[in-house]
């Protein structure tokens, strides 16, 4: 009988070199709110997602695509940028067949580190698009990474939760031998009844709902409203 | 009404630097095993316990203080000291009025850390000292950092148990926006009926029991048993 594959949690991205990535498949996971609004884009019909670290960046690459350029800081969509980092803007009637180049922090940087870490595939995930990563993991036979994007490397509640909802489908597939998964299991068996609550605890809800974004969070860890896969291909997420 | 300090808990050493430990009180923990069997040496009657992160330092320290050298690697004395890891082999008989010169890791690579950082206080915490360690954070209105020394810098259950257990007691007296010690308290609260039956799950039993080391595991969850505070003052660890 085969061994199976192994199955790692990395909370946050500081730690992430402590891991082995090669030829693993690497979840990138920024639940409030990148990875949900980068799930609700492409399940809404975006071509495609240009995740990108800087404003400079997501100016040129809106420049060069035609795309739409968004991003945020404090809760307002950044200068020179023309939208925001809400799901709720990326309806169907307004992103179909368009580009969105997106400027992320925490997420993006993992995803680079992920990139020049030697992982196989990289894919985004959040609580809209759990079942979509639970079901592309399961099939995949290889070890697997997932990685919570945390907020300025520290650890955050939000991330660890969806890495827990993911182990608590697709555990018995994978060899585990992680105290980060084991903790992500608990974290989640405690509060899957009621994540709502636990969610309004965060240091993050904290920090946005004073911006009006309740409902943004809400969503954000409801799962499959948006159930597609975001798969990396050369610098763009699109759909898998 | 003066603010109340803040309390943050720390996963891994390579989170540290995240942290403003400026005039803070840091909590060294290293609940598998060298945090227990500090508190036991000194507890027993040991005048200090010297912590030092190799052997030739311990083996020099050793000779310049007439005391016991002692440290393990995979279970065994490592070649040149005379003792291992274990509380167990510090009964008062064996170290009243003695020097213990102790070679650790992850703690003691944690501990400099600290020191470097502007930490006013330095001292160290496992369940065997927990009320001691609780009553004299509970006193002295000092921001605190509760450091979890990890296993080679990844997260371990252990000691964010040991930190969940001591927010559990002093929570009310400070200011806790920190999704790191929400997690711990969560731990805390879902395991302290038995956790007996966590410590078997997590990686470190799993290394450490195969060489028999089962009681020591089972002594080092357990509250009290040697309830003084392991206090650093210029290079040594005393009875606080």
């Amino acid at each position: 009988m085969q061994a199976k594959p192994t199955l790692h949690t990395v909370l946050s991205p500081q730690l992430l070199h402590l891991y082995n990535l090669n030829d693993a498949v690497v979840v990138i996971i920024d639940v409030f709110r990148a990875t949900s609004t980068i799930a609700t884009a492409l399940y809404n019909g975006a071509e495609k997602v240009i995740p990108v670290d800087s404003v400079e960046k997501c100016i040129q690459l809106g420049q060069q695509t035609g795309g739409i350029t968004a991003g945020e800081r404090d809760g307002k969509v950044i200068p020179g940028l023309a939208y925001g980092n809400s799901p709720a803007e990326y309806p169907r009637s307004f992103i179909e067949g368009k580009t969105l180049v997106l400027t992320t922090t925490n997420g993006t940087r993992l995803l680079h580190m992920a990139l020049n870490s030697g992982a196989a595939e990289i894919v985004t995930g959040s609580f809209p698009n759990l079942s979509a990563v639970c079901d592309y993991l399961a099939g995949q036979k290889r070890n697997v990474i997932l990685g919570c994007s945390a907020w300025k490397d520290r650890f955050n509640l939000e991330d660890t939760l969806f890495a827990g909802a993911v182990i608590s489908r697709i555990a018995d597939a994978f060899t585990i031998h992680c105290d980060s998964s084991l903790m992500a299991s608990d974290l989640y068996r405690l509060h899957r009844s009621d994540m709502q609550s636990l969610i309004r605890k965060t240091t993050h809800w904290h920090r946005l709902a004073s911006y009006g974004l309740e409902k943004d969070l809400e969503y954000c860890v409801t799962p499959d409203l948006a159930n597609i896969l975001p798969l990396y291909r050369n610098g763009d997420l699109i759909k898998g």
